[in-house]
């Protein structure tokens, strides 16, 4: 029997290559539904190529002008998203919506104890403690994509955590490892754009430049297999062969390896628990020939250092700490700041948060509101100063 | 309940690191029996450190001489060492006598149904097919105590091996990684004798210096994880700090890392299926910085060609290699031979074997016989063409 899917984000880069992947296994999966926000000329040539039963576009102008001549079931907005995600015909759900908009349909998602594939970061960092325990209630395994998650939950393999010592992160460092601590606050974005050694979204690249992506996946870690952050730490390894590790209490460690290929733990989300061939490059040791690791610095890369803080913290932090993000990439995309900034101003919204508890959907929005509108403010304020 | 343990062979350098694992973890283990060739001394002392219910002592003549005040079981010779192995009272049964001694007492404690932790490659690499049919058979798993093999065994965790690509042995390289080719007829046995990175017995110093030890060890992952020679590559790591790596045919790859100390795959090997804390260094990557990679060099080290061909030919082809290999070692530490003529030997012995299938332990140790006396022979030889 096929695996019927639907994926949530389907025109995004970790969507379309998850298309890719259903394509060459094409006898074990069925796509069943496929959401965008707005890119309807990509969804429209997916829907050619994939025949799926239903979609979705999230941003309600883009849906109204909508139009496809094959029958498909066509929902909008993020309750159109939300129907994808949950009909019944759903088996496997991969969710690879950039942003927070990927919280209600994970939850959703959840509580319909859907098999779940996750790509996005966010709502486990704006919400894990809710997410865990969602998770816990509702006995639901979430299988990451995000290739450090996808190494760590492979060296895992269902071991209890209790055996195990540290969580190891690896980061290759991004595009700035090897410049000037000085020469951080001129890095255009064009520049931060280009990563060494994946290919991949606009918002993902630029947390890269700064670290915050290993920040936001700190996080992660520390939710998605239940894991003390104090033992959580992060390695800086530029091939970006070694996709994370994991120590036990004996002393022995594991490490997933491979090619920097995001197929590579995109299609062991969809298999799991199987495996199957692929025709993918192997991993060549005797080529790469040199593995190098370092320590992370935190002085040059504060957004690490930050995201350590929001997560030991805890409470609504680490949603503060992610909307936050969001925003000042946003600006420093369009120019309005510069990188160094963005730990800079990040710290200013954390520094005005008075934390709640997080309980409700609800709580996680208003958290999320309140940073984003806080972040726009400090922005100005320090635009008026330059 | 504390798991209680025979140590065969408790005065080797295995043994002796099994005891210290044991002294750390008192509360889970209790020594019921120890076993040594001819170390007196040794034994005499473990006997009261530990407090065994039996000892054997297999050479003969020692056996003679042994006196001990302390009221303790003993046996002596083979059957003494075999008694030991599968007295009722024995749960684990490690077995880390050097050679081929060990072949009896592994085959009797797998027929006991003892759960058995294996240091010895030689049983394996002699009589592989024999012992995966007797471990399927008595359903017995055989937990590897060589730090690769654990390494694999502990990436694969239970796992089908259909969805194993490839094993992949690491190797040091031994002492002579970077000795030129034209020099290595020149080395003498103290120079072998010492290795970089593993502080080991003598047979195993030598074999590590022509990488005949990976090449035993190819033939022992071959029939220990019933996997298909073709399949099991070496990959030279000069720093030792990944064990082995577990390829899966999705491209993802699975390594054992940790410090170069073999009383971390012991201690796996005591606690398997649990792990418990130790108190050696741990794994500080940033320390060692690099890990670098390259391909064996097959002319300088023919050995490890040796060990695949038997791999390949099957039958009583390793058997010949592991005798013929254990008697040039001898000859080598004894000045008789040099370190070249080791697989210029056992390669003669190999073109004037002719295969037979191995389907009792009589047929393995009258092959056994063969091949030794053969060695001999052609040493002799070998000595009169000088």
């Amino acid at each position: 029997m096929k695996k019927r899917i639907a994926i949530l984000g389907s025109t995004g880069s970790i969507g379309i290559n998850v298309l890719r992947v259903v394509k060459e296994l094409k006898a074990q999966f069925e796509v069943v539904g496929l959401t965008t926000h707005k890119n309807l000329r990509v969804l429209k040539k997916q829907i050619e190529d994939f025949h799926p039963k239903m979609v979705a576009v999230q941003d309600l102008s883009s849906a109204d002008r909508f139009r496809l001549k094959k029958k498909v079931k066509f929902f909008k907005g993020m309750e159109g998203i939300i129907k994808v995600a949950t009909d019944e015909e759903v088996d496997l759900v991969i969710i690879s919506i950039v942003g927070a908009s990927s919280l209600l349909p994970l939850i959703e998602s959840i509580k319909k104890r859907k098999e779940i594939a996750l790509a996005s970061k966010e709502p486990i960092v704006m919400a894990g403690e809710l997410i865990r325990k969602l998770c816990n209630d509702y006995r639901v395994k979430i299988i990451p994509i995000d290739s450090e998650h996808s190494a760590i939950f492979q060296c895992l393999n269902g071991r209890d955590v209790k055996e195990i010592r540290r969580i190891i992160l690896t980061s290759s460092g991004g595009p700035f490892r090897l410049t000037e601590k000085k020469k951080m606050e001129k890095i255009k974005p064009e520049e931060a754009l280009h990563h060494p050694r994946w290919k991949m979204g606009k918002k993902i690249s630029i947390d890269s430049a700064t670290l915050m992506n290993k920040g936001l996946e700190i996080i992660e870690a520390r939710w998605l297999f239940d894991f003390p952050v104090e033992n959580i730490e992060v390695l800086i390894h530029p091939e970006a062969i070694v996709h994370s590790l994991v120590e036990f209490i004996d002393g022995n460690v594991l490490a997933l390896l491979g090619i920097t290929d995001m197929r590579l733990p995109i299609q062991y989300a969809l298999t799991y628990p199987k495996r199957y061939p692929t025709n993918f490059k192997f991993l060549d040791l005797t080529r790469v020939k040199t593995l190098n690791f370092e320590k992370p610095d935190f002085k040059k890369f504060p957004c690490l250092g930050l995201a350590y803080e929001v997560a030991y913290r805890g409470k609504s932090f680490p949603c503060v700490l992610n909307a936050s993000d969001e925003v000042c990439v946003e600006a420093f995309l369009n120019k309005e700041i510069r990188l160094t900034q963005i730990p800079h101003i990040i710290s200013k919204v954390i520094k005005r948060h008075k934390p709640i508890d997080l309980e409700k959907v609800e709580d996680i929005l208003s958290v999320d509101r309140w940073a984003r509108e806080e972040t726009y403010k400090i922005i100005k304020e320090e635009l008026k100063c330059l």
